[in-house]
């Protein structure tokens, strides 16, 4: 089959080469990306513009960005096949709320797929899951015959389940550390940091140890974050649910953007930065 | 020494007998307080009125309660040994602002310690601290030279050193605990709860096996942890950082109030709550 990725970062392509070792001819498109993302991507075929990618008439289309960006990916491919009076499924895998899933899915109507990917770039197998929604959703599965994502279609959860999944899983793990990291910047500036990771030495070893650790991971990715704390207080808010609890996460990720790409973030300099007041 | 104590719940029960075991003469008011209150005190002297209390001249006074009931105790205390022209050292260990524990201290000038106990109730040795900052810190510590509560005078951090620790610390454990039942109940709302009950058996079990123990144990003092949480939201807004997280965490204690003393909590009933409109 013939699989196009829009647009294949440091998850995506990985996603691209679970689908490239099942078989599947996948292709992208390189203009205006990184050289990092461009050597990322030198085993799927290349299309100079998204009509000619369309022009192709690909099998099905998966959409892998970040979650600010995965709207306005969804319309811009909605408006192309339309133009080119083309019908193909389309799999929006992205860190959206499942309201957002759910406009995106009126573009698409019955070849819309939902998607949630939990785990790592999978650069090995066992670690990275796709969840798959909707009709065709088993279909979608079946793509991902060898390789190292896991795809799972839910039975459970409607059309935007692998959304909705995603999301708590995110609210989870993300909100987590952003209070990990709020807590430590509370203490630095109340002049108690030394105290607390004495306390935390006795009671709460995790973390201590986990958080020079959780600020080194999530320095690099916050600025990413921000948008997907918005999408999980959206989907909170859409459940009859307190949205506080990732409004302020968001505002932590938010305060660490500057961070973005960084390979060397310390816990100091993370709760610096919090301490800075947001502009 | 004669060390008087207000009001012991489970927690100061327990801060109250480590000062027995110490030697110590501890005095309480049992008046209008439960039959369980006062099956824990009854190695405590009784007095019928803060008054007759105050006129047997203790060395110390230590104000162990809800959060809610922090300044008003302070106050009841500060009123009675004015208008009894008695100054004695008054420790206010509970969960509070460093904002709400310098307002505290005002009352009480250079005879103010400030105090944050973090662990449970100190059934026996090496599972709770209690924190103790200000000038006379490290006198009031002497008072626990036996008993299961470990005295903590802090070097660092100013006079509310020791309540700006406990925040710091009650943010992190109810904070995330908070999120957990939060992160169930969108879950569970959006249909998708068995699914991340099988993800987070893959890729996190501590919160799969946690989701059911947490629900158990944070159910039946909920209602109490509500003020702890605005507290901590007040802390951060004076340190310049979001409240969000914990005005979030606040809503969600706020909404399982009900529980309030049971000991048969679960994960299904405190999802139900959370799903329920607060009115």
């Amino acid at each position: 089959m013939h699989l196009a990725l829009l647009h294949p970062g440091a998850m995506g392509s990985t996603v691209g080469q679970s689908l490239v070792d099942a078989g599947h001819i996948v292709s992208w498109l390189p203009e205006g990306r990184s050289a990092v993302t461009q050597a990322r991507a030198v085993q799927f075929q290349s299309f100079a513009t998204l009509s000619d990618l369309i022009n192709a008439k690909p099998d099905g289309i998966i959409s892998v960005c970040p979650p600010a960006a995965a709207l306005a990916t969804a319309q811009m491919v909605a408006n192309a096949l339309a133009e080119a009076e083309f019908k193909t499924i389309y799999v929006d895998a992205n860190a959206v709320a499942p309201i957002t899933a759910a406009t995106s899915a009126e573009w698409f109507g019955e070849h819309y797929v939902d998607g949630g990917i939990i785990g790592p770039p999978a650069l090995q197998a066992g670690t990275t899951r796709l969840y798959l929604s909707g009709p065709r959703a088993a279909e979608v599965a079946r793509w991902f015959s060898a390789g190292a994502i896991q795809a799972i279609a839910l039975s459970e959860g409607g059309l935007t389940a692998a959304s909705a999944l995603k999301m708590a899983y995110a609210a989870q793990t993300k909100g987590s550390s952003a209070l990990l990291m709020l807590v430590n910047a509370m203490a630095e500036q109340a002049g108690v940091h030394d105290a607390l990771q004495a306390e935390w030495a006795l009671s709460q070893p995790d973390l201590q140890r986990g958080s020079e650790r959780t600020a080194a991971r999530i320095g690099p990715a916050a600025w990413r974050f921000a948008g997907e704390m918005e999408e999980i207080a959206a989907t909170c808010t859409a459940l009859g649910l307190s949205a506080d609890f990732h409004h302020g996460a968001a505002a932590i990720y938010a305060s660490l953007a500057d961070l973005k790409g960084r390979s060397d973030v310390t816990l100091a300099e993370v709760i610096e930065m919090l301490a800075r007041p947001t502009v």
